[in-house]
């Protein structure tokens, strides 16, 4: 299986998507949060670039069906029903609504992964059975990473590795380049440790500095949520 | 102090280098070679980007006083005295000449570097006297991987890696990126397998595969060489 990570998502050119299996990562927070609110009972997540695209978006919806949910540099929009901690989006909050979900990276980058042949949504919270999807789909890989602001990002780069950990120990033979090697290599050193690795990121050093640490340790379970989420250029769904 | 690093010469961009000190890194082996080629008693180093450009200052100079030095995708170029193995650069063979190199990265990314404030030519073999330099010098540090053909190179990103663990050990505070913690992180856990880490690099790989790991072994000793070597726009030099 050929495997590529995008690092950003400015780096997500057409033809690094078209025809394969993409996984979009934003692991603090975006993706692991849309992956807590389906497992919870969301009937979905519509991503939304825009936080008035997101607004518009609600008003076509009865009252009381959905939650407008996101977040600009980590703080919740304001007038929103939800920020973007995974740990807000409790079943008894989340059952049966629709997810409106707008933020700071993660979102662009599910809608720019639409140009794939499928595309999932992975997080550490779901790594095992999204792998298992990527293999069943039989189709070269593109990890993407969402980044931080246009940047590298470091909690998505080790999601990264960690997904392609899976696959090697699956036996899967991967053709990729030392970006691969790197995100793989990582992981294997930091398996026992994702929440002191991703505390150092900018990401994660910002949600500790604000006493959400929490969310790291959340976000950092693996295989917590055994649940497969695709996104068909609208919606995420299960 | 403030650290980036930059992964591949596509990315050296002028504002990221004008006032820093740039420290160029092709540990597979461009620089790894310059310095073993300087230490062993070369009088200067001069990086050409292009083949012709390296046998025309050749014709410049008196002959039996310079070596022609270099390669392409790992293979000496035809007519050349030396290719790209840090272990030709022996003592008896280059002491005393002017070693005009040409290689598939490293060279390109020295030559692009020159707009920095001062450039400095790193590897493992040298690091921490590196690092030295730059904490005396002062200014903003930038780490420029040469990467492999345009692409980001593990062995390259570790070696920053290794930089950047000397100066958190000297205390300094670093502001950097996801970039720096990531490059520290990796090399903090296979400080003790270099060898193994570079050997699983796309460049690293294929040296084993063409029988060369004695390269990477000797590539991955740090601080075998407590040297400092300058780029001049023209030269390198001790």
């Amino acid at each position: 299986m050929q495997v590529e990570i995008i690092l950003t998502v400015n780096e997500m050119e057409d033809q690094l998507l078209v025809g394969k299996t993409a996984v979009v990562i934003d692991t603090l927070r975006a993706t692991s949060t849309i992956v807590t609110a389906l497992y919870y009972g969301a009937k979905l997540v519509e991503p939304k670039a825009g936080i008035v695209e997101a607004r518009n978006r609600g008003k076509e919806l009865k009252e009381g069906t959905y939650l407008l949910c996101g977040e600009r540099n980590g703080i919740k929009v304001e007038g929103f029903d939800l920020g973007n901690s995974p740990l807000e989006y409790q079943p008894q909050v989340v059952s049966g609504k629709t997810v409106i979900l707008s933020t700071t990276n993660g979102t662009k980058t599910i809608q720019r992964a639409m140009l794939a042949h499928r595309v999932l949504i992975g997080s550490l919270l779901n790594r095992s059975i999204t792998m298992e999807e990527a293999i069943n789909l039989g189709k070269d890989l593109v990890l993407c990473c969402s980044g931080t602001q246009g940047h590298f990002s470091l909690e998505d780069f080790v999601t990264a590795g960690a997904m392609i950990s899976y696959l090697k120990n699956k036996g899967i033979q991967i053709q990729g380049d030392d970006r691969v090697q790197t995100a793989w290599l990582l992981y294997e050193r930091y398996a026992d440790d994702l929440v002191e690795l991703m505390s150092c990121s900018q990401n994660g050093s910002r949600l500790v500095n604000i006493g959400q640490k929490a969310d790291i340790e959340f976000c950092a379970q693996l295989d917590f949520f055994p649940l497969l989420c695709y996104f068909d250029g609208e919606r995420v769904y299960y």
